[in-house]
């Protein structure tokens, strides 16, 4: 789906007050080129991943077919967003998980992200992880930092001015943590 | 040098007030074999890094001798320490490095580690970068922490039982940090 369309398709969503029926699932081969034009279009905004437009896609496909699992929220064949879920650490850090959350921009604000956070801790917690730690949040993305909060996530730490923001320039980022034996 | 030997002549100089001319330089695939002896007598240890006994050689060698540039602590030809140096993240957060230091058990106590510390600062100016993060310092290990307070670091973050220690079970891991700007 073109993302006019698609963006035609959320507003009739919200005016009629649909329910669309997304599902999320783990993501295969072929959907490898939607993950990756939703990659490449948040970091070319330069302000939620470190990664340039150098960043090649052998490399996003290691990182997102390797160690770590991909799973896709999809509404028919349609990627709209997507997150990954490994061990941030190996052996005796490997009973904390980490994640990665990517919303296509234009399903930005509809709920997809919620989604994605929800899915990723009941997936982590039947991986029986005991905790899940994000390491670098860029503290101006404040939807992302507000909907991990929202999933009792804390501000485990604060990296002053470790991401360069394309537009702010040097801003901190944060390293956010939560335990997982609770329900959220 | 056997550590046996080397274990006397420790003693030797502290006795003797000797003045011992160890040099740091970058490592060479000659010094592979010593950097895996000591990389490998700190994770059987299991108190400082995540690995277990089951982490390859090859993959050893990937880290430091990767992205990341590893320089080490000689006697002679003997190694006695080492550490590696490099971007903690790619691209918009390239301006900040990370560094692991590692000194062979024997040695540990007698200023090598120090040694270590301040070589990478200087080495981590020189490239330019504008502050050093070490992102899973193990709480327990006293002497790396305050090792790195001595050196202007401040723990920046706590990740609640992020490590499990061989002997300790779950302890705190922390994220350290430091701007590079001043001169220690």
């Amino acid at each position: 789906m073109a993302d006019a369309a698609l963006r035609r398709g959320l507003t009739r969503a919200v005016l009629g007050v649909f329910s669309i029926s997304m599902g999320i699932r783990q993501a295969t081969a072929n959907d490898l080129s939607s993950m990756w034009d939703i990659f490449r279009s948040i970091i070319s905004a330069g302000d939620a991943l470190p990664f340039s437009e150098q960043f090649t896609r052998e490399t996003f496909q290691s990182h997102w077919f390797g160690s770590h699992t991909a799973y896709v929220a999809v509404i028919g064949a349609d990627v709209l967003g997507m997150y990954k879920l490994g061990a941030n650490y190996p052996d005796s850090g490997n009973h904390v998980a980490s994640a990665t959350y990517l919303v296509r921009p234009v399903a930005q604000g509809s709920g997809v992200g919620t989604a994605l956070v929800q899915h990723s801790l009941a997936q982590a917690r039947k991986e029986g992880f005991m905790a899940m730690q994000f390491n670098y949040v860029v503290s101006s993305n404040r939807a992302a930092v507000e909907l991990y909060k929202r999933f009792g996530f804390f501000i485990a730490g604060t990296l002053p001015k470790a991401f360069r923001h394309k537009q702010l320039g040097h801003v901190d980022a944060y390293v956010m943590y939560r335990f997982l034996e609770s329900e959220t």
